[in-house]
């Protein structure tokens, strides 16, 4: 089965595998492409993960998170800022094709969700020059509304775009399906996404249907509702051509072996995405 | 306290009371407007909810609930439509300026909601002579993103506005902070809808940091994050001097003494709102 332009988001098998045994197997099913977050790296050590990474010839769609600029008062901002920044070197030293961010929702005791919109701008806004020295493009990711309040208060394609073009460049977004398919914007959006250059990347997973869990019940492709290939459709004509990128962040996936969890993840994209 | 301009919506108590005991309740603490639930009226009897709703000198500033007008074949279709029209004589019945529509999501087995949408469009468009005959407007209530799947396609104000545009005269919208305090496009589209004369309804409660349940963990005003004030302001400066509508739809304030329920959301409505 087809392997090639199939990411695997190291997330989606968090509580089997370390960073190493995650791109192990990863390799020894065919797969090229792989985006792990800080934590995996952290765990496994800096050095080590950029070690394992290339010698296993992995391309890295992207660094998992960065964010969560909104605080209270501007010492807490400023500890954001500098710990994104220290994601970004990481991002480099690991060789990851883009930082994703996680912008952060309403600083604690607020209800000014337009004030922590602000926040947010300006924190990247601080980060860019950091980002362009490293070689490293910030990637907003519009979360759902969901999230709005406690992790992202950029909920939309069409938002997470204005504030690119507000900021300049060394900003994109990446896409999840997960965020967005709902959103009857979408297309146009990403439409102007691509005229617009900010596509960094393209996160599949599915929308399950009921939805038990607000955090930890995302679907494996396929089994939900979200229209996959009509969206990666979108995608390819908007000029966007690099991986989909798998994360699913499920309790039921995280209980399933490892290896199996990746070997759906490829027939899946195979036949669904 | 005041309890002028509060309307309280009886899902809030749907677990403690009847529509009797309800309506007698919100009359004996001063309140003048209600919003029931067509199950809670059906209980009790249309004709003898209509004289409860009269006795009491209530102001009813909808009935709840009609919609979910996608269904996978046109048999469906039109039996949702049927029990719209029937959902707009009982409406009628009970004195309710509106019938509030969750319009539905998606059919069962599809992953095409662009076309859920036409079919929520088509299936207002064919209630809405009915609508005008019996003389309750349709009030097109968007729902969070989060239920886009199963419960409403319709998920911002301005989607909503722009279907009310496509429909003409007869139908408007249900404006829930619950469902649409996130989005960035929230307060310009009220001044729209304010523009164009289609708000008919103003529903509150809180959104809850964290929401342990997508369905039934809706907060009371002033328990969360949503600046209720400011959101009220941009409504009136819209045009509209309507009621604001308590719909709480949570299992936390349905384990409360129903007469305690409707106190608290008398002392939050004046400290609050």
């Amino acid at each position: 089965m087809r392997t090639e332009g199939l990411s695997i988001n190291l997330a989606t098998v968090r509580e089997q595998f370390t960073l190493r045994e995650a791109v192990e197997t990863c390799a020894r099913l065919g797969i090229t492409a792989i985006d792990p977050w800080r934590d995996q790296v952290q765990k496994q050590g800096l050095e080590e993960s950029a070690k394992i990474v290339t010698a296993h010839g992995m391309r890295v769609t992207g660094l998992c998170r960065g964010g969560f600029f909104p605080a209270p008062d501007a010492a807490g901002r400023a500890t954001a800022i500098d710990d994104n920044k220290r994601a970004l070197d990481e991002a480099a030293a690991i060789g990851a094709e883009c930082l994703v961010l996680v912008v952060g929702g309403l600083p604690a005791g607020s209800r000014d969700i337009a004030g922590a919109r602000t926040m947010v701008s300006e924190g990247i806004d601080a980060c860019r020059a950091h980002a362009k020295a490293v070689g490293v493009p910030l990637a907003i990711e519009p979360l759902h509304p969901m999230y709005a309040a406690d992790r992202a208060c950029v909920n939309t394609l069409g938002q997470a775009l204005d504030m690119c073009n507000q900021l300049g460049p060394d900003v994109g977004v990446a896409i999840d399906v997960y965020h967005l398919w709902w959103d009857p914007d979408f297309e146009a959006q990403i439409a102007r996404a691509g005229r617009e250059k900010r596509i960094l990347a393209h996160h599949i997973c599915d929308w399950l249907v009921p939805t038990k869990d607000m955090l930890l019940d995302r679907g494996m492709m396929g089994d939900g509702v979200i229209d996959l290939k009509r969206i990666r459709r979108a995608i390819e004509a908007a000029g966007y051509d690099g991986p989909q990128e798998v994360e699913i962040l499920s309790s039921h996936w995280w209980s399933q072996p490892g290896e199996q969890v990746i070997r759906t993840c490829i027939e899946r994209y195979n036949t669904v995405c």
